[in-house]
């Protein structure tokens, strides 16, 4: 980090929605991080809504476009002259992204500027930046995945329930999982644009969205899911891009997985993307698909890279204790003398320790007994003195074994 | 792309062992799409191994040091020289980065040239970089996951089969998934040293290996894993690193975790590691955790980023036709007259049209039955042909219904 005081960078921010406002927040919120790692601190410099501001003049004062508008037009008009005018620029706009690609980077490459769409596909899982510079020339046989939260959540609710798709679909709508108006989800369309992106990035050949094919998941009935279930296969909405007789193939459909599938676990509103390619064998990337901040966090990302311009060399920025006694829930396996009383001994042994039990199995074996438990979480050091305190009871027959358990049931 | 004849890159590699073979053999490989990428050509300008090359010559004739050879000494020596002579230096050892990160990260930045390591923690999956870069600025809560393999392999084992740790080791090492001297795998020191690398990007506090505490998988009795499953626990070796009481813990020990875990489907030789934030909630990435190619397209996806300097803007490479007409495995759910013969009707339509039945489930309902089945892989359109011919079948009571599936069970 440099000493001098340095230009803020301006940022222009076009749309205030639920993804703009979440990264105008997010920005202040972490300025000081941003100009930790990279030397400069940002600022919004101006603020382009459907009712306010003036893009010419956001653009004279700006340094870097960020959009999040959505959708294609103005937003096309105004990405394309930003770049011209040679400010980078960051978008989660997946619509234009898709549709107007070829134009986007031929005008990006001309200007001699950065273009970065980290959020326009699946969120803050880093699958762009993942294609494009990790795996950027891998020969990528296969890009598929888990695309599109609202109908993994419908196709997951349809699953658990029982219940029919427009039953599923008037939840998803309460919760906040799905639009007033789903189709353009529902259809595939959704998907079918990051399919798009994900394809030109694998493939680094041009593709549109008129080009990929999609199906959605309004005919699936409960039948199909029930007699699936006796199969072993779990139905989720795909995007598949891949390497096929020469060419590429580019679709969206329903699919069955088994349940051993990387993919078959991904439930609810979550996403998840594989790449396929020989030397890498594959990587599966899930979290998130949605969210005003988690879509915020990739822009910022993004942000943060252009800004950075090569990748920063790390940065000690602050000295943090390691902390040694930290809680967790533990798994506790006792060999004990078969006798009445044991297990309250045991309890009480626990209680004194202020331990609380989760579960516990017991088990006779001639004249033993095993009692297997999981405990509450508890400081490690209060749980290691409870274990010599029982380890010292005559009513042991072995030394008790421990293992860490994360507690949380998803 | 540059149409000008660009000077090539020099890379002088240090080490040649399995990894280094690898990454000189897929440097070649892919040294056009290097050259697509990022304008310039590489190649090796001289190879350094126990018996023979000269660093000083290697080093005079580089432009960039590939440093695959392990171990802290001499390789400490060479890298710091490289990156003192304003050589860029990738390299994939983790033990130099966990015993020496605060020299190493000192001298890059004094010097001002990268130091890249993806390789160095869970092989090709892209967790340095998704914490260094698209995660650079976020207030990271914790980084966890199962980043050695022979471990997990050995507990996936053990929990499958029953058998005791000294009998799956034993295989794990015929296998080739552990080494002769399993010691630095199973006692969790190697877990220790990419956990000491995660939580210094991470929490961007100087962690040194020596900090970080760690258990190993040794004294696993086959009965924990028995008595875990009738809890719905499976046994991970954890490698945890998280903010804690104003401070941070970084630690390495076996740890149960509930089948809804994102982690408890990892099996096998495979690495996951996730990412927790506020900003992000959370991102899990998975895949080989280590292996030759899978190591060296770690160590070239960085190479590449040092020769791209800023993120490349997009570059079409190839113009690869969309393929319409692909293969696929299907569901197909059919209505059909409880009749005698009505299956040996479907079949023949089906094998008619070339098409091969896996699996069948039949249901009688009322005057019809359901017979639902999942049909191995063939072109679709042959798939459509066929669905067609059964929907103009007498038997039938309703349209055929379909849906894709990825036959492969994992």
């Amino acid at each position: 980090m440099s000493s001098e005081p340095s230009k803020p960078v301006r940022i222009g921010l076009l749309g205030h929605g639920t993804v703009g406002a979440a990264f105008a927040e997010l920005l202040a919120e972490r300025a000081d991080a941003v100009e930790a790692a990279t030397g400069r601190r940002p600022e919004i410099s101006g603020v382009l809504t459907r009712s306010q501001g003036d893009f010419g003049a956001i653009l004279e004062n700006s340094d870097l476009i960020v959009e999040l508008m959505g959708g294609t037009d103005p937003a096309r008009g105004f990405v394309l002259d930003a770049m011209r005018a040679s400010r980078p620029v960051v978008t989660a706009n997946k619509q234009l992204l898709a549709q107007h690609g070829d134009e986007l980077f031929d005008v990006a490459r001309a200007a001699g500027v950065q273009l970065r769409f980290e959020a326009a596909v699946a969120a803050v899982i880093p699958i762009v930046r993942t294609i494009q510079e990790s795996f950027g020339v891998t020969e990528i046989a296969k890009v598929f995945g888990i695309v599109n939260g609202t109908t993994n959540f419908i196709l997951s609710e349809m699953a658990a329930t029982g219940a029919g798709y427009d039953e599923v679909l008037a939840r998803a709508q309460e919760l906040g999982y799905a639009e007033a108006d789903p189709s353009d989800d529902v259809s595939g369309a959704d998907a079918a644009a990051k399919m798009a992106i994900l394809a030109r990035l694998a493939f680094h050949t041009p593709v549109s969205l008129a080009e990929v094919s999609y199906q959605g998941i309004e005919a699936i009935q409960p039948d199909d899911l029930a007699y699936a279930k006796e199969l072993g296969l779990s139905l989720k909405l795909l995007g598949v891009a891949e390497r096929r007789n020469g060419g590429i193939s580019v679709r969206v459909f329903p699919c069955f997985l088994y349940a051993g599938h990387p993919l078959a676990p991904i439930e609810g509103p979550f996403n998840a993307v594989m790449v396929e390619a020989p030397a890498i064998t594959e990587v599966t990337m899930s979290g998130p698909g949605a969210g005003g901040l988690q879509t915020a966090s990739a822009v910022l990302g993004d942000v943060v890279s252009i800004l950075a311009g090569e990748a920063p060399v790390h940065e000690t920025r602050t000295e943090l204790p390691i902390v040694a006694d930290v809680t967790s829930s533990f798994y506790l396996y006792l060999e004990v003398a078969d006798q009445p009383g044991v297990l309250a001994t045991v309890a009480t042994v626990l209680g004194d320790h202020d331990i609380s039990v989760k579960s516990v199995v017991q088990r006779g074996a001639d004249d033993d007994a095993r009692l297997v438990m999981v405990v509450h979480e508890c400081l490690e050091s209060r749980f290691a003195a409870a274990v010599v305190a029982l380890g010292e009871l005559d009513e042991m027959r072995a030394a008790p074994r421990s293992i860490h358990v994360i507690e949380e049931e998803f």
